[in-house]
């Protein structure tokens, strides 16, 4: 006799159109009933249009066609992406302070995450300002049916959705008010299919105003990134953003301090071109662990430019991977 | 006979108490009577409170008893600091993205314009990641009465407005809505008396939403300076920021790369850590002069952390007086 675990083995190979996820991963197989060599299978037909669910019927029916199978029957079930989205953590990586490396810090923390063997999405609600995209060279436009939309793969495997993704042009303006925003955020959190996820990892605006507001109170943050740099001006504003997590009682799980120094090689020197750093000092007063202090590095500049902020491996790199493994144990 | 001309140059002298600028650079001497030796001094009332009044007052009925004078009468009239204001141009630092400089670049095209000899203000609009005062070393509560309040003097008389000098304490974090930031932003507009200047220097923050909005469309803004870095991914959003003033029909007077090279004195050579200059392209897609190419430079950063911002003098400096002088003169 045909078992559920086998026809689910089977439905781990079936791949969601468009995202390169299975239907497992997308927590879209909702019920496998098996009586008398009949098989039905309920799929979640959220943001599926009628044609790829046309498509994954056919594929499924043939895929299970196991030897003890009579009849395989797909049917599916409406719902929006938030009912299928099963997600274990959401971090979120915050700064009081614009231009201080938060979206850096967001990628490395989800390529971090994704290299030992988790499963990781990126929701950018940095809306007027998305750089993610970008980053991972992404540049396909999400797509989705009227109950909602897909995350885009980025090479290695992370889901991504930002606004960038769904602008007519890259340079477009998003000139929103606020409420709209934090519309566009809550959309991402229950209009896109993130299915099940180990981390969600969420760049916030910069500011503590609607944007991070928003997500803080509607997402169900489990853990904070504070990201800092050298300049005192920095580490002032920086510090509101701690604050505004305490108000708000969201666990900070560490603080990564960007823009330490630059090393140059031909006087084989780290200089602290943006003062003296205070990683340590910043993390202290949080009262939570320094997870990593990032030099300015041409060569990952140039990969962020380029796309490919997947392709850094340095040491700092694994040193920030190590502790950020550490630091997410105190999650959930 | 005493004339009108010697009363108000003896008003010149008198300083509004603890903003170092006279009652007529503050607008704030509304009408000068004189008959039979009777002089009447009809000044504005906004930002004093009685105590003040009386203290100015007496002082100018001392100050102004010239020789064929036989009694000074001083009066008070009511009406916002809106009412006195009289601001020659509203000029608008801007970048879609964050930390790019923006405050940096403000304070510096503050500085430039006041070194010309012009009066000059910065309003912070930055709400809730304010950097100016911290620039300027400026940490004095502004003052001032019902009727509105003072910006606070540089020590090279810059007036400064900014949320970081109204707050408790410097970390604190403003956490508001679009909305509400947006009233403070009119507020600092319409409730700050700045009174007469030749140049007012918006801090805008990042992104292109409610603040940024707010200020281009209810201030008079009659210029605009775009701030962006060599990384593509700032050009990127930074074309964002250009739409957006395009859009809202506001000229762009220049750009102004920050960020641009480290100039590493042991090897003699400029390090374009942050990637190739894009200065001059983003100049030219934008169709408006480069005003600079500024570095990063480490005493620029330990002068901005000091709150010494005023005291930075380089020959990049002077190059980026110069061309600012120009592009003003496109401004009405």
């Amino acid at each position: 006799m045909v078992t559920q675990e086998q026809v689910k083995e089977k439905l781990e190979s079936v791949l969601v159109p468009s995202v390169m996820r299975s239907l497992v991963k997308m927590n879209l197989v909702r019920e496998i009933n098996i009586e008398d060599g009949k098989v039905d299978i309920t799929l979640g037909s959220a943001t599926m249009t009628p044609d790829v669910q046309e498509w994954l019927k056919k594929k499924i029916e043939e895929d299970t066609k196991l030897d003890d199978v009579d009849t395989v029957n797909v049917s599916f079930t409406d719902g929006l992406p938030k009912d299928f989205n099963e997600i274990g953590n959401v971090i979120a990586v915050m700064s009081g302070k614009g231009g201080v490396g938060k979206s850096l810090v967001a990628s490395l923390a989800a390529v971090s995450l994704q290299r030992q063997g988790y499963e990781v999405g990126i929701l950018d609600a940095d809306i007027t300002g998305p750089s993610i995209p970008r980053m991972f060279g992404i540049n396909t436009r999400p797509v989705g049916s009227e109950s909602g939309i897909l995350p885009v793969s980025s090479r290695s495997g992370v889901e991504v959705m930002s606004m960038n993704l769904l602008l007519g042009a890259e340079s477009d303006a998003v000139i929103w008010r606020g409420p709209l925003i934090g519309k566009a955020i809550t959309q991402f959190w229950e209009e896109v299919l993130w299915g099940k996820l180990d981390y969600l990892v969420v760049d916030l605006p910069p500011g503590t105003a609607d944007a991070p507001l928003t997500v803080l109170q509607t997402l169900p943050v489990s853990g904070i990134i504070i990201v800092s740099t050298p300049q005192d001006l920095t580490s002032m504003v920086v510090k509101k953003a701690v604050n505004m997590a305490r108000q708000m009682s969201k666990p900070i799980i560490g603080v990564v301090e960007n823009m330490s120094y630059l090393y140059v090689s031909e006087i084989d020197k780290k200089l602290e071109i943006f003062g003296k750093s205070r990683g340590q000092e910043m993390a202290a007063d949080a009262g939570v662990p320094l997870l990593a202090n990032l030099p300015v590095d041409p060569e990952l500049a140039k990969l962020c430019d380029e796309g490919k902020v997947e392709l850094y491996n340095t040491d700092v790199l694994a040193g920030f991977e190590d502790s950020l493994s550490q630091a997410v144990k105190v999650l959930p």
